[in-house]
């Protein structure tokens, strides 16, 4: 890890110091991708057969998961993971439950209601990956909001194993979670067939969840052609932890470790006022490191990263606001205290006792949170990701008599005619009715 | 207008007749956009002025509307329309700030809290267009919930007029609405400068509001690179109306025209399960354009718009529910009664008396939706837009010893050893201090 003092940087070595590892999607990327959708499009289930055999190695000739391999999946799970997916899958319900929307109706003048009307978005598209590990996990985090939603069709891609089989605990986290089909199916190829429907796979109008460099690459082809919504950009997921003297240094580590596991461009960042901390976990770094049977992914990740010397903590809340982490750690002796300063991050971690690894499983939050600087403008994925938001509104006669004059004022100084001439219409028809009367 | 019988077509024939205009940004577009970007970027101001030059045909040294532009706009502005512009921005806020999210906890298991805050976006840009006509209404659309959600920094940018100055209404709704500060500048120019800053233009975190084709391709570019967050992705503006036997043809009518008024790549429909409206709407609108004067402008939308006969008015909720539009008019004798039907939309108007043009301007909903079918996973522009949903957890010891197993059990599954053991890790602590007590 680099280890650098924030108040003798200038503004460049600044901006070095915070900026991500560049995840430039190569044009290649971009083309292979652009390819394999253009393929899935044109030749649906044919392409798909064709691509899960190049790029997955196994031949499949249906893709859909069969209720008997779901009751395979079943007996396969350990009762301990199934108990403790349940576990996890209550608390995030739990969690997400609480923080729905709910409709209203205001009466904005009289006789004028406005209101707003929840829906869920009809046919949303789960991915699930299953790269260096399957990720059961992911399964919960997408697959409760989607139920809480109420949504009609919940499709799940996740890619297939060598042996054709899909990993049996995103199987049963998926069955949990009330999916309602689950397709062998991954990569870049999973999401073009979300996207534009095949034989086999139903056409979504929203896709969630994250991916290597190919999905998340498909993703936003899909979306920048305005064929499907997706959840939001994604890029490699990151921490960003701000200790004080008092932090206990193994705990801080072993922190960053678990951040640095996921893959080499992780990014692992460390703040403190205190050389005294950053010492500490620097040689308790080198110590668990050793113990991981991903130490290699981890290390390289590490060398990405850095531990930085801040004058004073509020330094730190100002450089993590700029930074905009997915995931931010407070081991701070009173972390609640700090808590106003945040004022952009996926998920925030308070105190020694509230380890990253309980929100990406369990604790209730959802672990599918807004990267690469995205929480900026980004929120993590939620119940309302998985809804619509519909205004309705409706005047009565004497309501359009309250408010018709101010829209017609509007729309005469934006020189939009036949809009004042549609309200004039019904207030000249309400005026000939009340003379009649 | 075409006129068809949905029981006639066949599904291809179907397909044809809901395709909305295609708006094809022709590669050339992207590559202009792209190289107006590219020269903001590289250039700033120099890049801005020499575009403004080319492109709105003014020499303009600085951008800032000055505290005396915003002076003189005030006075030039009819004091009726500054009336309907508070009375509009009134209804705007009281229906928006009715619908804004709370913060809340949930204990998820004893010792373990869940929470969401809530934090404004930082700094938001705000485009108002002008070309055809300025669009101060635009500008309480964007500014009234901006405000509400608190953003710190709230820019706005609308196109310069050819004397240099910018439109006054647009200005004065700016102010009304607390925007902080107004730039001249339109186009992709606008939204580069916004999106990676310049000297004189701060960098956003995210846009908003509608533009012609150059706006939307600069967000979609600036989004797609991951610079900047955008609202929605824009097209054309299109209603959908949905009218029975006992509608007031005239009122139909001049709703339809009240849309194709905006462009000629509008979109108008008009679904009715009785013949003898239809034909009533149509002369109507025959009787209705000739008076307009934007009447070629209508005319052009017109001809790509149609008037479609239905057997069932279920079959006319089927079919709006597959286009999503933007727009939905309910011209039904019991409106409300068919509202669950609706499943995708933007905005729903109820009954003779609510003309779109009342939510265009001033029942309080908003008027920045989603247009070409992305009312499938897409709302309109709410508070929720310019805020950050952040979920914060924390355990306490006992809280972690609750839950720490599952983490661990789940971590295990997935093959990451560093998420188990930074739990581990601080169980095995609390154990070897318990032991100690």
């Amino acid at each position: 890890m680099q280890r650098m003092d924030w108040s003798a940087l200038d503004a460049s070595a600044r901006t070095a110091a915070l900026q991500r590892p560049v995840q430039a999607v190569a044009g290649q990327t971009r083309a292979v991708v652009s390819d394999v959708i253009d393929d899935v499009r044109a030749r649906g289930d044919v392409a798909l057969r064709e691509l899960t055999r190049r790029l997955d190695g196994v031949s499949l000739s249906t893709f859909e998961v069969t209720p008997e391999e779901f009751e395979a999946a079943e007996s396969a799970v350990a009762e301990t993971l199934v108990v403790a997916m349940r576990d996890a899958a209550a608390r995030i319900e739990r969690f997400h439950a609480e923080g729905m929307a709910r409709a209203y109706a205001v009466e904005t003048a009289p006789g004028v209601t406005c209101e707003r009307v929840i829906r869920p978005v009809r046919r949303v598209g789960l991915y699930v990956p299953a790269g260096s590990a399957p990720l059961p996990s992911t399964a919960l985090m997408l697959g409760v909001p989607a139920k809480l939603a109420g949504c009609r069709e919940v499709v799940l891609c996740t890619p297939p194993r060598r042996d054709g089989s899909a990993d049996p605990a995103v199987l049963v986290a998926a069955r949990l979670t009330g999916v309602h089909r689950v397709f062998k199916l991954g990569g870049a190829q999973a999401i073009a067939a979300m996207a534009y429907g095949t034989g086999s796979v139903p056409r979504c109008d929203k896709l969630f969840g994250p991916g290597n460099g190919f999905v998340t690459e498909a993703k936003q082809q899909v979306a920048q052609a305005g064929v499907a919504a997706i959840d939001m950009p994604a890029g490699p997921s990151e921490v960003l932890v701000i200790a004080d003297e008092g932090a206990e240094a193994a705990f801080v580590a072993a922190d960053l470790l678990s951040q640095a596991e996921h893959g080499p461009d992780s990014q692992v960042l460390l703040l403190s006022d205190s050389g005294d901390l950053l010492d500490r976990v620097q040689s308790e770094l080198e110590t668990q490191l050793e113990a991981l049977p991903r130490a290699g992914i981890a290390s390289e990740a590490l060398a990405q990263s850095r531990l930085i010397l801040v004058d004073a903590l509020e330094d730190a809340f100002a450089i993590s606001n700029d930074y905009a982490p997915e995931h931010l750690i407070l081991a701070l002796r009173a972390p609640r205290d700090w808590l106003d300063r945040v004022e952009a991050a996926g998920s925030v971690f308070l105190g020694d006792y509230t380890p990253e690894a309980l929100g990406d499983y369990c604790s209730g939050t959802n672990h599918v949170l807004p990267t690469a600087g995205a929480a900026r403008a980004y929120s993590g994925v939620s119940v309302a990701s998985f809804q619509n938001f519909v205004s309705v509104q409706s005047a009565t006669a004497a309501g359009i008599g309250v408010i018709g004059g101010c829209a017609i004022r509007l729309a005469e100084a934006e020189g939009l005619e036949a809009h004042a001439q549609a309200v004039r219409m019904r207030l000249r028809a309400l005026a000939s009715q009340e003379r009649a009367a």
